[in-house]
């Protein structure tokens, strides 16, 4: 393979001819052979931060209108094209992300040098002029993070509005109730469904609600939070300018010591998904036990048979969509810790578990999209009610005794319940055994639409 | 010991006769010798329901002005004495508390046949009137939950109190920023403690926000959320009731489905606590790094001396209210992954792990505030600094040369630090050796004072 | 109340009267008033420590005879009588233990006062001699932590007994098997349960191997391992004095750097604590499960009914001691993430998260010991079966069908058990509808008994 | 693009057709649209056990030879070749696993049509003969897992052949130790590094000792662990062929249900990756504070420079190598909570956590090997000391007072040391100066050789 050499501040470097990164993504190349790629999406996002850094550069006069301007014109490019050949650096590296924000630096100098070959540029020195790692790193962490909160918004309102339907389809279907798996009261599918709507409400409101502490951007913040080197006007421009460019409502970190050293808004935000996906598992292990059997199992709700659920067993359909969905949120509580450990181990100026912040934050947020979508749409608009099953156990239930004991007191209704449930009979034949009420009071009182 | 036959609808059981429970308390306790007992916060507001909900059912009229007097009664005797010997019941239970929700029932009609021995009161029929385990219980937990979060509040804010005098003590102490551990920009003391207490102003922010989650009461639910045998008023009164009582803006829950089955609210508030435990290890590393020494370490800051630091080494002097701080972190953080978990294992109707999820909450939220107010008292408020050491560090730093690169470049600046460093000289002997800069020039550029 | 002044190393201090402690545990009192005490377990076993140290020092000449015999008669007074309200320090103390060593030191010199007034002794110089908290603490921390898992595994032991006569005792009970909770090809009761054992098992085997990293005693490693100011047999004498005296095979550890500054052990061996815990959550969920209904659930199983399930809902039966089984198993799991993050904080030669690692170790060990104990007696023991439902979900089930498809192949028995479900027939009318084969074909391939 | 159509026992599928797979793998690629693809190592595994199975079904004389070979030419020729875009599947599909089995039973009949036009298999008759997914896919769990833990303990063998290497290299050099963060008694370099390489001989002791754990194979449970419809030498049969294919020393599992329901072995592995992380952060912190600097840091240990470490600063060299081991063991901290989440939620005869349980440990696996060969390449080997700083922060240190307590007492020899700290001289200024001893004592008492 053909190499050119570049140099960098400890030397220099051999880098292959064909490609548009320079000495210190080519150095990081070799010395972290770990894992996989750093997410594009924060390429992306430090990509517009350096088209939105040399405007606002030539704006504050501290940058050359002609760099600027082919800064910007490489950025453009970049962003239009597919050169996510050109960032193959992984996420565990630097913990500030340097490398990355290096490998940014330096793709953009070879584009602009491809562009303009008689303008050269710097990687330092211009295209990261008035920046540091320390600010743009944790800048496009925040801008990532905070694009992809609305898409997961999205899904889960879709999932609602599907649930929502069902609340009103199955809104007159009465079913028995369980509490400790145990048969209670009755309660309608509607009712029940309606739980599961609320969780997600309550979720939903709670993302939406702390979705804007991932709207502080640190940019301007430099090196230690300090700003040194950057114009005193840099970090309300680039604010400006990344606003204007994503169209979200951006403001500059009310303190950058924070913003560098600290990633709470990640950490709360991440503590909102944990909660949504623990609701997440109770609503899938309800459906998925609801729909059990066909014979031997609780038999209620029918899911859609999407493929055949056995390669040994004909005829077989499992409830897989629930299974993605619970291992995805498996995978969220993992997330959740590491985050939360990550987070916590800043030191000083900066916190250096950037990249598997920024990693782990965005896989919760992309594997919840994809998986609440799958879930929705492969199996919530096709759930399904045996009536007749419901019906069923509805009528051989106990626990409907309970609507007895305003009329004769729960000690004799206990015993009702106990000596049908003894003797295999109905609660009707034990009540009027017992001679404790007349068979129209029963009738009167056992009434289940009253009771939901 | 002496004993009385009490009976439930499972039949007779031996009660001490000196204790005010029943039968039910009776067997839970031999049934359940596992772990620490139920906090007495719950067992608090249970009484406290218990009270309003017999103020409610006499006003609604389901329940005999007498009957409901006396429970009123025998409430606020228990209230105002120290009974705690009386709920002997443990965490480890049912997973519904229904256990100690029957304690309260039994513990309560005994008081009130003490009170009034002629009219007798049934622990289900009339104390529990209106109300099952599966509203009273969460309801419970919502309360305790609800009432800890201001204590805790109140403790960060003097703790971010005692930052910001100290901010301003420090503001213009200059001192070396360290990013990655290495040496960098300079920044002042007061700067870096700006980032601490922002840090922990976001964090009040997010449990600020996210705190009325807590006043949603599931009461009214009763045993599956459909309100079974509870009055329509019912949910409206107990709120509005225990709202006045309590002082707190109580709503009823939106959807008691929701409420008896997911606990979503305590979920993500317990994010925001874990959060804020983050921040803390963050804060306390670096307080005990900064204050290393005496004189193999950092040394920049001096924390007060409470005790001798140890068994074998006289004068020593350790960082022990920051060691407290993160032990609490630890748990915090250990107590969210036991939450998430259980949140997430509620099945149809209940969630059956209540007991260790409001046991594991009130935990994390008393340790908390408990260590921010010994860090604060103990540590904070006699934080100083020891201008000579952090003066010495900052005039031997070679990051400063970061002030040069919008002059000279970021490659020259690089050779200057590089050689500097090498050679063990200072900056400005590397910078005048290497001929790139004037010595007026470098002094004119190297202001500490503008770098911050 | 009464006070006297005592002094150490800061200074002087009152100290109530009516104590034994001294002035570095007041100290701390006042210092730390967080959370709850220090396990007592780890008190006793430093008191032991303390008389091993009085014991050993002396046969190596470092103690007067008498200094050493009285240290050693006030450590056997302490241990057989109840002095624990002489130990009021809290886990959330100084991250080494050194409060809780020192107020064991100071405990001893004042009953060593008691008994003989006329031989003064010293905490530190003598009662502490060759031994720093950093070395008696973690020796004490390994020496608890060892006593615990035999009482845990003898618990263990005694289920998988339990388990073992229920095997047996279900071994000819077909019945249906659920795999993603839908009908599958049958199993035996006793093979479903022989799972359960076989986990138990397995998990059992993990502790029994690796419980003997926890016999490692860094003893003798004083401040920062190098064992400074203790003779060199020290560590040797230790070890086998305490192994002599607990009947354990404690070891000197192989390396005291190591056993002061990260706790391997404890953190392995709680992995396994874990580990279990998954799997008793996996049981406990069948059992309940399989336990549901009476009428509306899965109805295979029937547990004891211990007390009566529900304020409400009369004669309702939970599944109670799974609810506190599987709420240990969520606390384990957040200890052990407590446990992970306090033993990967260790700096240089110590970690300072000893009382919240050996606290949760405990807590973990105490709570399943407990919890199995009483699952064991008070669900599996009495762990019966309902034949006649389990035949009757057999009977109809479609998954049988499986058996077919060596003879007629996959595709064709698909057929069969979905024409079956579609028409709410059998598999044998379908099979025969089909004509995929005959009436003796089917009864001859469709054997339960050769399927288990 | 061009389709064919295939058919399964939901009806036909329109498949590429240009592609290997069939119709089951069309529909799951279809429907489970989320996340990364199931790791090839999973894949490779399955085509052997297939491979395995077709011969072991001809030996036991339940398949063709013709078929059997057929398969296992198929199989072969797969192995051989890069055909990893034939398996698209993900990890988030049905949480048996069962569309990849079914998957590879596809590619494997394409490809055999491919080699014989002529002779027609069956995915499911003969390709899957005598398996299940339920046994195949944690028969393919468990060969990948134990094949990677060899080539971990490998590179944790080498770093710690590194480590051994540099105890000897800097056995001689005394330094001051530290505890709590505070200066304490010194101990060598080679000293302190042995607790590093103790503690990596614990964690590798740990996993070879559990790694026999990952050798038992469920194969031939098929359904739910009874053996339905494989012969009975079946599990001995295949144990054998894969113990020879891999060279390692596989069994049949002993419990089958257990094998298919629970996954203790992999969660107690993972226990052991977790506390093997733990104690990589606590080296790694190490390393990186005993290397912070170049001026204003403990400044001991001299790390490799790499890479520049700042986009803004000049010069600046960063432990990056130990951010990336930090990162991952962040990472590892949360495949644990994922792994033991998903082991604890197994129903009846399966646990469908299954992809997302071998995706996360190969996870930890993989990662651990890297970072720590690049840890030990690009930091370990290169690791040297100052002498001159460690030397200097020795000889200023004030608790090598702790040498003369065994002479004059703990508490004169605290007073030594707050007198030299307080008038900020030498210890033996300040000894000297109080009288308590000579400077010839002091000289022969203060010998740091000796307290090493």
């Amino acid at each position: 393979m053909a190499y050119r050499i570049e140099k960098d501040a400890l030397g220099p470097v051999e880098v292959p001819d064909n490609v548009l990164w320079g000495p210190q993504t080519q150095r990081s190349l070799k010395n972290f052979e770990i894992g996989p790629k750093m997410p594009y999406d924060v390429i992306q996002a430090l990509i517009t931060v350096k088209m939105a850094a040399a405007a606002v550069n030539q704006k504050l006069g501290v940058l050359d209108k002609a760099k600027a301007e082919l800064i910007v014109a490489s950025c453009q490019k970049l962003l239009a094209g597919d050169y996510q050949a050109q960032f193959p650096l992984v996420v565990y590296q630097t913990g500030s992300g340097t490398q990355t924000n290096m490998n940014v630096n330096e793709v953009i100098v070879h584009m602009a040098q491809q562009i303009n070959p008689n303008l050269p540029l710097h990687p330092n020195d211009d295209v990261n002029h008035s920046q540091s790692s320390n600010d743009t790193f944790p800048t496009a962490m925040a801008i990532t993070a905070s694009l992809k909160i609305p898409l997961l918004l999205k899904t889960l309102t879709q999932l609602r509005q599907t649930l929502k339907q069902k609340i009103v389809e199955f809104d007159s279907v009465i079913k028995i109730g369980r509490t400790h798996l145990q048969d209670a009261t009755p309660l309608t599918v509607g009712q029940e469904l309606s739980g599961y709507e609320s969780a997600l409400a309550h979720d939903q409101a709670y993302l939406t609600q702390l979705q804007a502490t991932l709207l502080e951007l640190p940019i301007g913040g430099t090196a230690v939070g300090t700003g040194l080197n950057a114009p005193a006007e840099f970090a309300v421009e680039m604010t400006h300018y990344l606003a204007q460019h994503y169209q979200m409502n951006f403001v500059p970190a009310p303190n950058n010591f924070q913003g560098l050293a600290n990633h709470s808004g990640l950490n709360i935000v991440h503590g909102a998904l944990k909660t949504l996906a623990s609701d997440l598992v109770k609503i899938g292990n309800d459906i998925r036990f609801l729909a059990s059997g066909p014979r031997a199992g609780y038999g209620e709700f029918q899911i859609p048979a999407n493929e055949p659920g056995s390669s040994i067993m004909p005829g077989k359909v499992n409830p897989t969509q629930v299974e993605a969905l619970t291992m995805v949120c498996a995978r969220v509580f993992g997330n959740d810790t590491t985050l939360t450990f990550a987070a916590s181990q800043g030191n000083f100026e900066l916190n250096v578990y950037k990249p598997v912040i920024i990693a782990t934050f965005l896989e919760s947020c992309t594997l919840l999209t994809q998986v609440i979508h799958s879930f929705d749409v492969h199996l919530m608009k096709g759930l399904s009610v045996h009536p007749k099953r419901i019906a069923a156990l509805m009528t051989h239930s106990l626990m409907t005794v309970t609507a007895l004991t305003p009329h004769i007191g729960y000690s004799k209704s206990a015993e009702i319940a106990q000596k049908a449930q003894k003797e295999g009979t109905t609660l009707k034949d034990a009540a009027l055994a017992l001679n404790y009420l007349t068979a129209e009071q029963f009738d009167a009182w056992m009434d289940f639409k009253k009771m939901v």
